[in-house]
């Protein structure tokens, strides 16, 4: 069979220039994320089949690239369909692993467990530009403590990472999913069509409060309901004081505290912050993930359209594994998207060592090259990165690509000294 | 379905424990490596199915985890084997991916073009004490290049890696294929008989060589030819300079060079030598590998029973991607083993930053939180990583634990400060 010379369809080789700046990212983000006490861990990247289709994966369930069975367990001929010929797959998210992760070792884990997980994740996504089928996800997470402090120590990691390469102007922006559930109970929408309504609902920044308005009349949903939920959201508008106005017209509706526990968040996070950024209760916040169970948060940064960040707490899917609820909190960052920002912005990694080429002209005699070698060996002792390559046929081209890599100090040798 | 907390069979969650060594050795191995000009590269976990499958990768072509074809190209019905169902699967190593990479990127990249790939593989291998379905290998590889300057630079960076990270008392042994072979044609052995003979070969160091002639006898190849080839390894155990008494045994029959060649990289690498090792040519030298056309090499330690590092040259294996034969050659590291050792040695991370954990009793009021919590971000400001968490119970288990972890300094909280 010929050879195929292209990465698999919708991933794509890492070039050296993208890379230093992947290594500079997953360098920060552990240097900042292990000073908060996050704890590195590693899942495999292939998971349990069943893990992966246990409907906590949303839409990510119908993407995934699954493995086939092997030797004796491959039986074509009583194969019905194709979940009968897998076993595993590769995983979606960082999350699903995780909290296995947490279900099968949580003896010899800490308590909280504070996690960091940085690795690929898999989708079989229709390719498009700026979208692969494999991609790095970077993920902190808590289990296992139910109190505030996890969504503040969180929040305040990734606005303390963002800032430390170099973004600014960015937003916090913070819902409850309870909150968000009381706020179309009240309004009249029955329970069984929130899904519906909050998929509207996270259209806002497009299409504006009156198209969602007229999306959910078109809906079929009641006049009444549509416009006593609108209405909600434009007395939002002109409060000053906006979690205690929900708290009250919502009381007895919403879990008591929701309003004062989000107060408490916003106004710690403000207090811990070592860079500047906006810190806001956004009620049309959503987030998709339907195993989110209280707070809900993400990122946004001017300018960009979609957010660089997004988590939020997820109470009930250790006990999915465990049968033991665990509280759990977690905070994903954009990671891909960060390295996109970083390439457009021709980000250059800060503090490189210094590097020097040695380009060696051809039918260069052995002892002259050792001698060469030798003289590198004494400059990376003293810490300096050193290439020791051929010298090209077009010169002029290899000393501008060698630039452009950062060697600083590119050296010749002849085989005749040139003096 | 009942969900799994168990990772899949013959893959590893990795605790965190591991992981500091692992964040330490992968960092030790991209400093080094990248102080000899040696660029950061990554490929896809996935590679194309038929990339896998050419007959490069030998016993592990049968490992392959294989990857369902979705969608409409998925077809049950008109399946006749696995292979209809297939279109990628997880790469089985690092070498591959790179040669497809190098094709497919050669424009782009310096010439000649010093790679490195850190980066999980996987094979479906049987499970067994200390060997995993998903590990990482770490490859350097230089492609591009035909002079033994490849092969110096190689093995003088794993030499100096391995120093760093505190392995002594190893010796890397040299070989070539061509030698190889050319022993054995000398001694009569037929040309398709070679494979043949180099696994009986490969067992010397565990049945001696008169079970290497013993099983070559059993095997049916002729007396006289066994008794010739066994005979030039004993001369060669009375030489002091073997390479030069194999150039001349052998001369006519191996590639003319290839003795000096092999001694002109011994002395240059002995003379480069940062750490003290033996260098030595071996040979018994097999390296399983089919791509492998000249040098091959190894690192083994005293007292463990395999290799740490293996490599070598493999001249024609980007042309059957590109129809244009190019030089490489490279040298892998055994990360997982490597690994192994350092935890049974009770590794510690040398120069660890200073930990501190500031435990808070249960039912803290939110100001004394807030407090504490800025209190830690002071002290990361300093360069520290602070934990803060909850004081458990059983705090004696606890402070025990965080000992465990590092951290050096462990500060209570209390609601009603004692004393």
């Amino acid at each position: 069979m010929t050879l195929t010379k292209k990465p698999v369809n919708g991933m794509k080789d890492i070039l050296p220039q993208e890379m230093y700046i992947r290594d500079y990212l997953i360098g920060e983000i552990k240097k900042t994320y292990k000073s908060f006490g996050f704890t590195p861990i590693e899942t495999p990247v292939v998971e349990n089949i069943e893990n992966l289709t246990s409907k906590q994966g949303g839409d990510n369930e119908k993407l995934i690239f699954k493995i086939m069975k092997r030797g004796q367990k491959f039986n074509l001929e009583t194969a019905k369909n194709e979940n009968d010929l897998t076993d595993s797959g590769l995983r979606y998210d960082l999350t699903v692993p995780l909290v296995r992760y947490y279900s099968n070792n949580a003896n010899s884990l800490p308590k909280p467990f504070k996690a960091l997980q940085i690795g690929p994740v898999f989708r079989a996504d229709r390719p498009q530009k700026g979208r692969f089928r494999e991609f790095y996800q970077c993920d902190i997470d808590t289990l296992g403590d139910a109190s505030n402090q996890c969504e503040i120590e969180l929040i305040t990691a990734t606005t303390t990472l963002l800032g430390r390469i170099g973004f600014a102007n960015f937003t916090v922006h913070i819902n409850d999913r309870r909150m968000l559930k009381a706020m179309a109970v009240y309004s009249g929408f029955p329970e069984d069509s929130l899904d519906q309504v909050f998929i509207v609902l996270d259209k806002m920044d497009k299409i504006g409060i009156d198209g969602v308005e007229q999306e959910l009349m078109e809906d079929g949903f009641a006049k009444e309901t549509v416009e006593k939920y609108v209405g909600l959201f434009h007395d939002l508008q002109e409060q000053s004081e906006p979690l205690e106005f929900l708290g009250s017209v919502l009381a007895g509706t919403v879990e008591e505290g929701t309003a004062e526990n989000l107060k408490t968040i916003c106004t710690s996070v403000e207090k811990l912050a070592s860079v500047p950024f906006r810190m806001q209760f956004d009620p049309t916040l959503v987030r998709g993930m339907s195993y989110y169970t209280g707070t809900i948060f993400e990122i946004t940064t001017e300018g960009l359209g979609s957010s660089v960040a997004g988590g939020g707490r997820y109470d009930k899917m250790v006990g999915r594994f465990t049968n033991i609820d665990t509280p759990a909190c977690g905070f994903s960052i954009g990671f891909e998207r960060i390295i996109t920002i970083l390439m457009d912005r021709n980000f250059q990694v800060p503090d490189a060592p210094d590097r020097t080429a040695i380009l060696l002209e051809k039918n260069m005699p052995d002892d002259r090259i050792l001698e060469t070698m030798q003289q590198a060996q004494k400059l990376r002792g003293e810490g300096r990165e050193v290439l020791v390559t051929m010298m090209n046929k077009n010169k002029k081209h290899q000393k501008e690509q060698l630039a452009a890599e950062g060697y600083t100090d590119i050296r010749e040798v002849y085989v005749n000294p040139r003096d």
